[in-house]
């Protein structure tokens, strides 16, 4: 609540950004339509870096008097900042991480709303526009880089990690950076940001001056999981679907720690894309990875997926315990393969066009009562739609644990209901009671789990 | 006709463009609607770099048989020439200015076709939106920099000067260069090409490693104006008034070397503008120079502009015969005027968003008998009015001159007519004249010049 | 015995060394005159990396089989290595850090016996020409930098440190590397590689490209204290002096973390020079800091300098307890005074001209019974002469714990006899205890410390 | 006498000099031993760019007041200069060029000092030591690069040549731009200064950022020939002979334009090296060039040759009459037949250690009326030998036409006698008789040329 604050004059030095004077308007337009509000939020959201916040409401809370003014200039423009969190600075100068992710924020929001959904022909729900829509964002963020060899990484997994699996993914970053890659990961503290720091230090002995740390987030998630400030490249998508195709897209291949139930959620995405026949021969490495005490969590996982989803899904990852050199190595390796069939493909290194993904991962779920228990979970329809439709039930769940409209709908109807065949029903109860057992489902600040579901078993 | 030609696969070495597969597929259309005919034409232009061309008709009757293809590749598009014309290679590799400006076209007409008319709110005769499109398409080419301090020195004047007035045209450059100053100019041979060959020698007296060439042309006259190599920013506008704000606008001031009627419109363009009420204590230097040999031909130029446009005009440029060293000391002091305007303004030094711009010289003009005849060419208006109208008197004279529309409209109905207030076309007349009896109107190919105007005094 | 070893063809990526035909011979004389067996000694040295190695005697004789030859090669030199430590190396590549720091070896004893001691007038025990060889090692070492704002902070302390004071010289490095400060060591692990890893950390989040992480070393040491593969200067002095000389002349101030008895010898070393009278006005930051557990440690040696050396040894530094912010405060305010102390001067930023170092300090000192036995040990001289000899004494005692000759000495004639005014060798004696006591004296191997000196009081 | 003069602090932008006190000193001692007197004299050469000196002498004598001072600097040292001459100055900041060029003077002149002729084991007429001296200097100049393919033309000739010689001249550097090939000369105006402004030209077109434009010069000719401001890096050596094996070391091919006496000797300096039977097989491609008016020149040179040398001379060079770009292609060819040579021998790029030049071509020739009449003028030796001896009698004859002493001899005791056999004496005299009729030999400022040689046959 009293947390210091500093008033600043921060000039963009390093950004590129230049701006016309209409869309400084847009950005200083304080009503309904204009981008004042969500430019204030996510610059809010980027300064608190480090600070563990609970989610943007309460950041927004807290910071009631910040206030962000654009300041046009001979030599590009300034931001001046009011009452910001001086958590951002060190000895009364800005981070230069914090400066450049101000003018990602500026960015990217400007660019994203002078896309009209009219304009260049988009449609909003056609699955070819929405794609091309990801790869103007991530162009226009610099993201796309020509003539680069395949090395993104994306690095998923929870976020309060205990200090043994956060140093375990510094070990895993460490390995990566030095065989050359970058890391992407979803901003935030945790596996997040591990990844990135032990490959910080992997590039420096490796004398790597142009190593990614790529950051990808989207205005709902960026208060809760602000980037740290290894962050060197970040990237504001419009919402939560573009995030996750952006990531398939512009990645080259993925590890996934120990998570709770979002990275189950994360887990079924990419697994579902995967799985869709036109994706079969597309190299993509994907490794689990997790210390000794993990290995439980993953087997977990892997008979989950099994069972729900057969034995493909299984073949489409790989689980490695205790083992930063070997998890580096496949990727390595999986990097060469991805580069030997783009070449062979003609297709880009730097975007994933032939990836298929159905537009059922690309179009918003909206969870309520009612889309919850009409959720086809039965094993009479291609394997990536089960993934698919267990994914939406995992969001579900996500939501009526964590966020405000889901613990609303919870609190008045009571848990949502998800009904299905027992075959695919019961796996699936019993991995979330084992969440449950191993506290992965504990809200914040709460003390016990009160389910936020209810499993009918055949009643679909 | 027998040119030789040459087959190649080209890589875009050097350049940061990476397209959409959506976009790949607008330059590959080549129906009605598609990119495929105009990026040929742009492509075909470029490639021509050194070669005189009377126009892109004949460019293109030359080279029926050439043909560009975008062949996407992992590290980026590559282009497949056939039959492109030797002379933009070097012992079979084409040279790299080339290579640059062939995806500068793609760049260009990429962009400008991806913001349709109703995109983004753009509305197509709004002046500011003009303004807004034009600050769009400078920053997507990279043309707009923040950071440097104003330095951008337009050079105007004609392509086919003789080889004196060429030198003359190189030893300016030169003494820009030696002051650390940039040459802007409407591509092309001639005023176009020397200053930017000298000041490429002064920059490397001085070391400066960023030295700027920036050519700036539009899809109907590049045919005939084919970017010189050492062009290291090549941009094409939509339209020629487009192209004359994005002078106006990106540059810091102008120096004016000889040429023929199209220069004195160019002038009048400047003068049109800059007398402006709006922009009267807006720095901008202007200078008009040439060698002993010229001082007459400025003096008309100088006689004319007093008598039409008042001496607060002649106020708005400076003449200097004869001496490289005083021009560029001029500019260069004028661009610290600039400097300190704009910091006091906070106006931003890469893009000139004060300066006023009248609609009458965004709008284009289309000269035709009735719209000719309808000129007000009178002194009952604002000054900066009456330039305008002059302007497109001299518009109407160039194209009955040398466009193909204009010569066929004269040719069916004889001289476009001009008539108004004898206090203006009387010293008119008398300059048109002296152009004449200079050899100034000569038709490239022709022996004796048709007037394709006739004035009527006092008929207004 | 068995580590694994691999055989490689290195080039020198990144590395600016161009050897003469008769460089390449030195190095390859494997003659008693030659180079080769110092270059072999050393290159061996940087490539055991992050292996913990007692001393360069026993690293020799486990890879007896290691050889190394040089390549000549038309794009410069390569090295070719024969049963090179596999720890060097990340798949079968050598790491980069290593590649350079063996051509930083390969430089270094090429440069240092080209100037033989007659030549260019050097005289081999003249204090000027002495501060000069090693100005000219360090630029030909590049290590001098023109342009640059005083930015080297030299840490100092022990190897083998715990993991809590290990992380706590991570987190001054970090705060170091937030303000731009550069790190300089003396190579090797604990608390000469803590404070670079933080560094790169805080480099990162500043986006400071151009970090520097010195490391200055010396062919005796090496093999004990191999470079860690942050260090991106590696330097090779010729000896022991040299080494502590290049420490305070390109380093702008100290940070010293707690050590055993070494860290105390380099103390006074320090302190001996600080307290010269010609060096009274000269503003050099020093700050010894640990954690809370390390605060008696620090008070003890307070209370001996004191003791011994008078108030105002105690003011030439600053103990800071537990608080990385403000040491890196402390430092970056002492960069700021340097500069505006040499500006005043017309001192070089690059090389502490002005810095008045007594030969004392220069020449070697040899410990023997004699020498140990003679030393001045009272308070009847200037005080930074009291250092000196204090130092030479704690020198003595190094030697007779852990440097092969002093070991044998001490076997033939029993313990260094040190004797002197009582007010100096009291307080001595009971630092030497606490040292004994506390464990920072035993040999590495053994159980429990005998004495390498006694103290003899009053008979001086 | 009275030209302009400017005072002025000049700072070593984009120098990476920095000196020691020690040197400072040296450079400052205005002594008999000390440095001040060659330094200032070659510093006020190198300022004295673009202006015409007849020599040294009458240079110094003109600036008697010039003066300038060292100032040591915390960033860096400074150079104040007193009464420069205007001209190296663009409105009163010195040019970057002549900057640079200050800096690499003091840069050789304290480098070469710094090497006593005892040190390092070097002997002064020891012929490995004095290829190594050369390379040393070159390394520490910068001039050698590791990794770079080989691509630096030698360019020789006249520097006193008419318009369309030099721009023939530009032509070719122009050609030799457009492939990616840079220049080297001896500096000065004329052939010196045509390919280097070609090659910027050519550089620009092709992007090329790192053109190099290397004039190598020494301290007895540098007044008058002063660097162009083009050279980008300027290299002092200490003598003729090591300037000349400079150019055939760190060359690796060479281009002769038409030029007077001391032309034809520097071919046959050129030739003599590579006639040496170890170098038979070692590819240096050779280009003869001019204008169709200069076929004729090139004819006589050409018979010359073949009489005096054989054929096999002969097939050393080409000889290319107006063609540009054929020049440019056998250069190019040739520098790939080097790279494919030393990569075979393992032989560096950057220095050609395996061309044999025999003692004689190293050891300075001092001609007089005994050695001039003592010179081994007959066939009965090698014809490497022949082509030396000759070289020594165009050497003589040069010092007799415009070197001080050897005017003074010639007004004392007559020609120099040249005697030998007359099959080699009979075509020399022919071409010297047609040097004076094409009035090549005619002096600076003279009217008529009196010779200063008699040819005496049969006598040897």
């Amino acid at each position: 609540m009293s947390e210091p604050t500093i008033n600043a004059l921060v000039s963009p030095e390093g950004s590129l950004e230049i701006l016309s004077n209409h869309e400084v308007n847009r950005l200083k337009d304080r009503s309904e339509g204009g981008l004042y509000r969500l430019f204030r939020q996510c610059a809010l959201a980027v300064l608190n870096t480090g600070v563990e916040a609970d989610d943007c409401k309460s950041l927004m809370e807290q910071h009631a008097d910040f206030d962000i003014r654009l300041v046009p200039q001979p030599r590009g423009l300034k931001l001046e900042l009011i009452n910001a969190p001086a958590s951002a600075f060190v000895d009364g100068d800005m981070l230069r991480a914090n400066r450049e992710h101000l003018f990602s924020v500026l960015r990217d929001i400007v660019y994203s709303h002078s896309i009209p959904s009219s304009a260049a022909g988009f449609r909003r729900d056609d699955p070819e526009d929405i794609t091309n829509l990801i790869f103007h964002i991530l162009r226009n963020a610099r993201v796309l880089q020509a003539g680069r060899q395949p090395d993104l990484v994306v690095c998923w997994g929870g976020h309060s990690i205990n200090r043994e699996e956060y140093t375990y993914s510094k070990d895993v970053g460490h390995q990566l950076g030095l065989r050359g890659l970058s890391i992407v990961t979803g901003c935030g503290p945790g596996a997040m940001k591990g990844p990135m720091k032990g490959a910080t230090i992997g590039h420096a002995k490796q004398r790597v001056k142009d190593g990614r740390y790529i950051g990808i987030t989207e205005p709902a998630i960026i208060g809760a999981e602000a980037p740290n400030p290894i962050v060197n490249e970040l990237v504001i998508m419009p919402d939560i679907e573009k995030r996750l195709e952006a990531f398939v897209r512009a990645g080259h291949g993925v590890i996934v720690f120990p998570g709770g139930v979002g990275t189950a959620e994360e887990i079924l995405y990419l697994l579902g894309i995967l799985l869709h026949p036109d994706n079969r021969d597309l190299p993509f490495p994907v490794v689990f990875t997790g210390r000794k005490e993990n290995a439980d969590y993953f087997e977990m996982i892997d008979r989950f997926i099994r069972n729900a989803l057969g034995e493909e899904a299984a073949s489409k990852y790989e689980i490695v315990i205790d083992d930063p050199v070997r998890v580096a190595q496949i990727m390595k390796k999986g990097m060469d393969d991805v580069a030997v069939f783009r070449r062979a493909m003609q297709d880009a290194y730097h975007f994933n066009w032939m990836l298929k993904i159905d537009p059922v991962f690309q179009l918003p779920f909206e969870p309520t009562h009612e889309t919850m228990r009409a959720l086809e979970l039965h094993q009479n329809q291609p394997v990536h739609l089960i993934a698919a439709n267990l994914r939406k039930a995992f969001s579900g769940i996500v939501a009526g644990n964590v966020k405000e409209q889901g613990i609303r709908q919870i609190q008045e109807k009571g848990p949502f209901e998800i009904a299905g065949d027992p075959a695919l029903l019961e796996p699936l109860e019993d991995m979330l009671a084992a969440f449950v057992q191993q506290n992965r489902m504990k809200l914040p600040g709460s003390l016990s789990y009160h389910p936020s579901y209810r499993i009918i078993r055949g009643a679909a």
